[in-house]
C-alpha cells in the first residue's frame, strides 16, 4: 500500500496524507499528482494534512514543491486541515511555507479554489473581449 | 498518525483508507465515523479503498459494519475505487459484501448518494402531502 491515492472531484484533485512520508513516497506522490493534473485537466489540488501531528522541513518542502509543480501546470494548490499545534510549531520554527495557500478544511479549500478559478476565467474572458 | 481522517464534503463524509487496518484502528474509525455522522448531520459516507490491494474478511466485515451503523443513523454508505483484482478475488472467495453499495470512483459515488438522497426526500415530501 505504498502509494497515496489521488481522488478526482470534478476539476479538482484531493489527496489525504495519513502515512509517514519518506523520500520515495514523496517523489511518487509528486509524479502521480503531476500526471493526474494533466490526465484529468485538473485546475486545483487539495492536500489534507489533518492527520499530521508534525510538519517538518521535509514535509514543508514537499508541499512547496507540489504547489510549484501544480502552478506550472496551471493548477492551484491549497493545503487544508492543519492542526493548531502544527501551525504553532511552524511559526516557532520560522517555516512560512511560501507559495502554499491554506484553508481550514476541505470545504473551505474547495470554495477558495472555485472562487479563484472563477475570477481567473473571468479575467481571461475580459482579455479576449478587449 | 494512528487515526484515519474523516473529511466533510457538504452533507457527506469521505474516508480514504490507505493504511493496513488492524482491530484497534477499525474500531476507532467506526467510532469516529458514527460521531461525525451525528455531529455534522451527515446523510452519506463515501469510503475510498483504491489503495487497498487486498480486501480480506476482516476489511469486508468492517465495511459491512460501517454500512450497518450508518444506516441506523440514517446515512448511506458507498464504497468506491475498488481495484479490479480485488473484485475478482472477492467473488472467487465468495464474499459478496452484503448491504454495501459500490461505485467506480468518488465522483460517481457522490452522484449515487445525491440521487438516493433526493429520491428519499421526495418520498418524504409525498408522504407529508398525503
Amino acid at each position: 500500500m505504498e502509494k497515496i491515492p489521488i481522488l478526482r472531484m470534478g476539476r479538482f484533485l484531493l489527496v489525504t496524507i495519513q502515512v509517514d512520508m519518506h523520500d520515495r513516497l514523496a517523489m511518487q506522490l509528486q509524479e502521480d499528482l503531476t500526471n493526474a493534473i494533466t490526465k484529468y485537466n485538473a485546475r486545483g489540488v487539495l492536500i489534507d494534512i489533518s492527520s499530521l501531528e508534525m510538519v517538518d522541513s521535509f514535509i514543508g518542502r514537499m508541499l512547496a514543491n507540489i504547489a510549484g509543480m501544480s502552478r506550472i501546470l496551471d493548477a492551484q494548490t491549497v493545503v487544508v486541515g492543519m492542526q493548531p499545534a502544527v501551525a504553532i510549531t511552524l511559526v516557532e520554527l520560522g517555516m512560512s511555507l511560501p507559495g502554499v495557500r491554506m484553508a481550514l478544511n476541505v470545504e473551505r479549500g474547495m470554495q477558495l479554489l472555485q472562487q479563484s478559478l472563477a475570477s481567473s476565467e473571468g479575467a481571461l474572458l475580459d482579455e479576449n473581449h478587449q
